[in-house]
């Protein structure tokens, strides 16, 4: 028993090393330490350097949006501030500029005519048909009214809306800006940062317009600007409405100088796979204002605005290099390397003459320094 | 000093592989190639088909939402449209559409006794015991009045709502419909889909409705069907409120045509957690519209509103095969080898006879070509 | 062809393993075990328990966020209740709570003096030069008025805001509440949370108050202890506006019992970065009330409301311990191994006496069990 654990003990506290053989021909050791070269030059060009394998990747960052609109536009004889045109009014991160309002002033609930032409009737058996009423502007009460040459009856907000308008005016957008502050936050690595410049002051934030060249860093878009880049008609678009995003990208490298942690902006349009799609064109919604008569009844101004609905998205991610893993691993192989030849060098020393299978291990211990490899002078 | 550096330098062009031991024997061989066929298997059907471990995917994906709601109801004697019931009206991923809505109308500026019965007091005492004025419906000004049998009094917006209506009605929303227009981009691949599927024409879109075996690709779902699809009961969702999860799954290989690149609808009820628990049931909020009399004093229209929150939620990753690294390790790979056996053999050639310690060479390259291992024929 | 078939078979079924040296030094023994030690320990310690590399994760979290914010605070003589000082009202994660609010009462569409002090003027030229009516408060007209020493007329929302008032009163939020409902769902594992604790019962609920240490579950926080921790003084804050950032952090393991699987909360100020910034400082928005006089001419009161704006936020990974592929390669790895001496020692049996230079394998393989070496007795 314990000459059997003693022997487990020596045989547990053993070094063992592969054997190699180390071919002494010039072409066939260059073309070996090419080969070698283009396996080393695609780990530290591509994994290392293009794909960033050795940093960490900090994706789960936490951000917000403010936005600011100034401007001012006539729509119908209106003068319209940011209080009129831009919904919800609160300054989030998604936001619509209202370019064309249709208004049905003073709706009472009631019964009254259908406004809509594909509602005619000649007797209240046509609008009996009529099962599908979401496209009416109420419920269908099943009687044909004498009005524009008869038109089925409808009972809820009464006049019905009538958004077959070609003429109305749209509201000029162009010189209006949009101040975006946007702060992000990279929870790994407790970093926040802002969307204003620090090289800039606030005077200059104040009066600076962004310009991709110009000025880069600049937190204040004329939406004029932000359509063009996006490659879209300012005339349709403030008519039939859309949805342009405003994309905030931050690719951090916090092994770097942290001023260099700046936002990138860049400018699409959201429901481009919807353009040619006749079914729900654009982008508008329907919002009413309720006030009350003298007498208490509630009547409301319902509106179909047409709008831009502009979408701040950011995207960000923080790297690091991943010095903890890397360091130790180096460290730990280095060390284990050294160790190795070290005592490798030292047993040998000790227990010399070493078998026939190894002829020349301290030459090759020279010669090969980073194998550990037992060398076999075939060639010499 | 040039006899060291001639060394180090012929050292260096050398080329060494690991000694190998071929067994030569049929059950040892046998299970040999089995286990390399299993563990072969493990990685090209578990790490690669399945996991994609060969793939890029990106999970970094710009997504907008356009929501479009319509039918009517009657609510309370009064016919609603959306403009009525949605909120917020601007048709974004997130709305409500108010099922039930406990109206106190024409609240104005004063002191009143409160509504609710745990205000119940019959000396001033009373009232000033009540501390946590969170329950109570404005500011308990210590005063005990003698409506509804002693109640204390508030100063805020008056006559106090008295939520504990039972028997007030619901609209019937489960005929309305919900239009959703959902883009969504792939920012690596610079890949930009909507949910309108490009096989059905605009009038096929705008009659359909969804359903998950028969057109699981119209973007028109009905309300009462969605909540179907979560297993809820519509009577009691209206009545109460609820938090409904209309999730957007976009999984989409771009090896593949894009027209494969389609959305997957799915419904849950968001809130369910909280089902069980008493604080807090359902889903409502409170409002108010605001008038002016004639003479200029403002008052309001306070609503609860209880409503089924819709959260169009969009998840979506893009994958495409990483054939840069694949096809170059593999070429490397390939290269690599064929190379070692070729300069092996020549070397060989150059360098015989060998030492004793590789009996045959020649034969093991031939017999055992994928590992370049010198043959011990053990067996024969 | 036959025989050279023949050939590839027994090439084919053949097994090689890689030769080794076993050098039988204490000293060299030990720092190999330590060396080995330092590595599984990085192995187990850091790449295992630390990084969690052995598990899935899953980050693609779908949560929902309910709100509902109470109290009551006097501000301007009037007594405010949710309805009036929460935007939007409906209870979603981004919320702000309205802290100071500057009126602009009963304002008409038409021409008026601008309320500004920049645009003095003496003469109509001076209201040419302003180009740039962002800074107005309607559309320069280009005349000078008498009124206030002489200024600009604007055309638009007569009379014309004066938001340089620095007397005017702030809510105080201190004592409101904010209940938040947060549901989130791990779709990968299909497990839903939510984040009122289940050993609380409603009425535990309904009357805790959140704190770090004594109440950290409790999902009804005071806005006053929000502030504090968050290191802002209220009084700045309520004067200016802010955002503030309520974080809600689930790292859920669920190899563990699900009841583990809680909410974490912390709170930041969002908009950190911009408060030294005199640009936009804090936070603010307008809006406007929209009423009708009797023979219906519109005119609207208009609210510069400053504003905390709370934004809950929510990010969470699950996890589960990839037992499949673990162990699978486990076992494949034990089988292989297990595999591998057996069938050595079996051919070993069979093929004696061995080349020498493999002077005792057997010996070699009670000794070290665990590479599969050949062992060279050398210290013997």
């Amino acid at each position: 028993m314990t000459s059997m654990a003693w022997g487990f003990v020596t045989g547990f506290f053993t070094y063992e090393t592969t054997k190699s053989v180390v071919v002494k021909s010039w072409s066939v050791g260059i073309i070996n330490r090419i080969v070698q070269l283009l396996i080393i030059a695609y780990f530290v060009g591509w994994v290392f350097l293009h794909e960033k394998a050795y940093q960490v990747i900090d994706t789960g960052i936490e951000s917000s949006v403010m936005t600011k609109v100034k401007g001012f536009g006539r729509l119908d004889n209106h003068v319209m501030d940011v209080a009129d045109y831009v919904y919800p009014p609160q300054g989030s991160g998604i936001f619509c500029i209202m370019t064309r309002i249709i208004v049905t002033e003073d709706q009472f609930q009631g019964r009254c005519a259908e406004s809509q032409p594909n509602f005619n009737c000649s007797t209240n058996e046509d609008c009996h048909v009529h099962k599908n009423t979401l496209l009416s502007n109420g419920v269908i009460t099943g009687i044909c009214r004498n009005e524009s040459g008869g038109r089925c009856e409808i009972e809820g907000w009464c006049p019905a809306e009538n958004d077959h308008v070609t003429n109305s005016t749209t509201l000029d957008v162009k010189d209006f800006t949009i101040l975006i502050k946007n702060s992000i936050r990279f929870p790994l690595f407790n970093v926040t940062r802002g969307n204003f410049p620090s090289s800039m002051t606030s005077e200059m934030i104040r009066n600076c317009v962004y310009h991709p060249e110009r000025d880069p860093f600049c937190p204040i878009f004329r939406v004029g600007d932000v359509l063009n880049y996006t490659g879209q008609d300012l005339t349709s678009l403030t008519k039939t409405g859309g949805e342009i995003g405003i994309n905030i990208e931050w690719k951090c490298n916090f092994d770097k100088d942290i001023e260099l942690c700046v936002p990138k902006y860049s400018f699409t349009r959201l429901d481009a796979p919807f353009i040619k799609n006749k079914v729900s064109k654009g982008y508008n919604f329907r919002f009413a204002k309720y006030y009350k008569t003298e007498n208490g009844t509630e009547f409301r101004t319902l509106h179909k605005a047409f709008a831009i609905r502009f979408d701040v998205m950011v995207t960000g991610n923080g790297t690091v290099i991943c010095d903890i893993i890397l360091l130790n691993f180096l460290k730990g192989a280095k060390q284990y390397k050294a160790k190795k030849f070290e005592e490798v060098s030292e047993a040998q020393i000790k227990t010399s003459p070493s078998s026939d299978s190894k002829p020349s291990l301290k030459e090759g211990m020279k010669s090969s320094c980073d194998s550990g490899a037992i060398s076999l002078s075939i060639s010499d």
